[in-house]
């Protein structure tokens, strides 16, 4: 999880400019994060804590959590009173209503969250989209930034962040959804032809490597470890993953043609995915415009700074 | 090829509303297509010619033809003064510049044709792509279009216009070429991996049907008056077109999640394709919402009609 520490670390570097005190939180599969930014936009704290098991699909226990986030940072920063807020969440988020409308792992149905937080608050709040809100900070704080452009967050899951003539899609929070989208890929024993998630999620990785090397590792990061040493078994399992990326990455060429696309996750360090996955892609490309593939630059700390960004009118 | 009779028909029913008297032209692989509008956006005349053959890169027989369109309407209507003009272009078509970047059919590369015919025809001049075009008109004059939607026009190629939160996605005239991407299917003699447009295109349908069958029809069409004659080739051929066109609108909304899919080309005149396109789509979602799947209202004359549009402000 996450960090105080390490969020101070990214966050500190970086003003989101002059608006109103504001409170952002990440709320996460397993763990919430929360940042105070002061009215020129600089870090002043943050907090973290475990998300709360949800007993029902209203999830009460969240918007208490957030609250606490606020008393908190009252209590330690009087000198900072907060003045708007912003929360990004997992699952399907419609921005335009501040919906958050499903989440698989925590539980929720259609909860208003911008509706019940802006009371419970009393300040005004707004809603994003966990990877949405990533992208929105990588997408600000990269260097010649293009107007159409895509972050893929490899996680547990696989989506995408997508940015077209410079307005981040939402599409009533189903835009990016690409972690289920079919893809067909050459494999050791076969063909693989399924869902992107269940061969290229860093939790895939690590299941196909143990599946056929029956040899344990910690998680994706593990099997990179291990292809690094030289095992053949992990070297092949990266590679199909890549491959598989390389596929989703031509369909969303071909749909949206971004002229970047960012990836970000734990995965994304190795120069392996990004080179290969920049080779997936061009061999399945034609006439069509090949993007850049680049690795995102503010880790697991870009959903936090996408919330920070709401705040001072980013979209 | 379309008639001026058809155009009219077409045309005539609708008003562009008003603005400056316009001529839109539609350049198509085998003929364009010119129509006036006078200052109500009303139809005035027609004129069709075939599309001259392109001795170079350069596309000036094209440019002729267009300012030959503009002197004829200008001879037989002088009462309505051409002011301004916009021409829809196949290929790669960066609206932004005014560029016909690339047209395989036709030759060109990278040819400014804004800038070439504001100056020949002495109005402004805009242009744009045919598919996009087409889809700027379907959504136009639809019914309670959403502001995500996208339309999919199945012609010798397969590509697609689409509207992300009301924009029409042109991406440097890279977006929505989607007839290039690769759709895994089942097939009666095993599994059809490869582009979309290698077994969902009105060519490779008739293409298709004659390699099974040895039987030779006229075309996509032929290929469906021997399905409703109880041809059992052509129902396994078109269906498994409609297969693949399924697993394409997956992708589609996968990555942009429209919440309509227009169908565009002589065969969406099919129930069997539209209904068949709902099913295959829909085997395929999981969480993501479906789309309505629809037909098309213009037939060919959209991309005209779209281009009229362009001359009323609309993007």
């Amino acid at each position: 999880m996450t960090t105080r520490e390490e969020i101070h670390r990214v966050a500190a570097g970086r003003s989101l400019g002059p608006g109103p005190v504001a409170l952002a939180v990440d709320v996460g599969g397993t763990g919430m994060k929360a940042v105070l930014f002061d009215s020129a936009g600089r870090f002043v704290d943050a907090i973290t804590a475990p998300t709360p098991e949800c007993t029902d699909t209203a999830a009460g226990e969240v918007v208490d959590v957030v609250a606490d986030f606020r008393a908190r940072f009252a209590t330690a920063h009087p000198a900072h009173p907060i003045a708007e807020a912003a929360v990004v969440l997992p699952g399907i988020v419609d921005e335009a209503t501040g919906t958050g409308v499903f989440s698989a792992n925590l539980g929720w149905r259609d909860v208003p969250f911008a509706a019940i937080l802006s009371e419970r608050l009393g300040v005004p709040v707004t809603v994003s989209h966990d990877v949405r809100s990533a992208g929105r900070a990588e997408f600000a704080f990269a260097e010649a930034m293009p107007d159409n452009a895509a972050m893929v967050t490899i996680g547990t899951g696989i989506a995408a962040a997508i940015m077209v003539e410079g307005t981040l899609v939402s599409a009533g929070g189903f835009a990016g959804e690409v972690g289920f989208t079919e893809v067909t890929v050459d494999v050791a024993d076969g063909v693989f032809r399924g869902p992107i998630e269940h061969i290229a999620s860093a939790a895939s990785i690590a299941k196909r490597y143990t599946a056929r090397s029956r040899r344990d590792v910690s998680g994706s990061l593990g099997v990179l470890e291990a292809m690094h040493d030289g095992d053949p078994i992990a070297a092949a399992v990266f590679a199909e993953a890549v491959d598989a990326l390389g596929a989703m990455c031509a369909q969303l060429v071909a749909v949206v043609a971004p002229e970047v696309i960012v990836f970000g996750g734990g995965l994304s360090s190795a120069d392996e995915l990004l080179d290969g996955v920049d080779a997936a892609l061009r061999s399945r490309l034609d006439f069509h415009r090949a993007p850049h593939i680049r690795r995102a630059g503010l880790g697991p700390v870009a959903g936090l700074i996408g919330a920070g960004l709401l705040t001072r009118g980013h979209a």
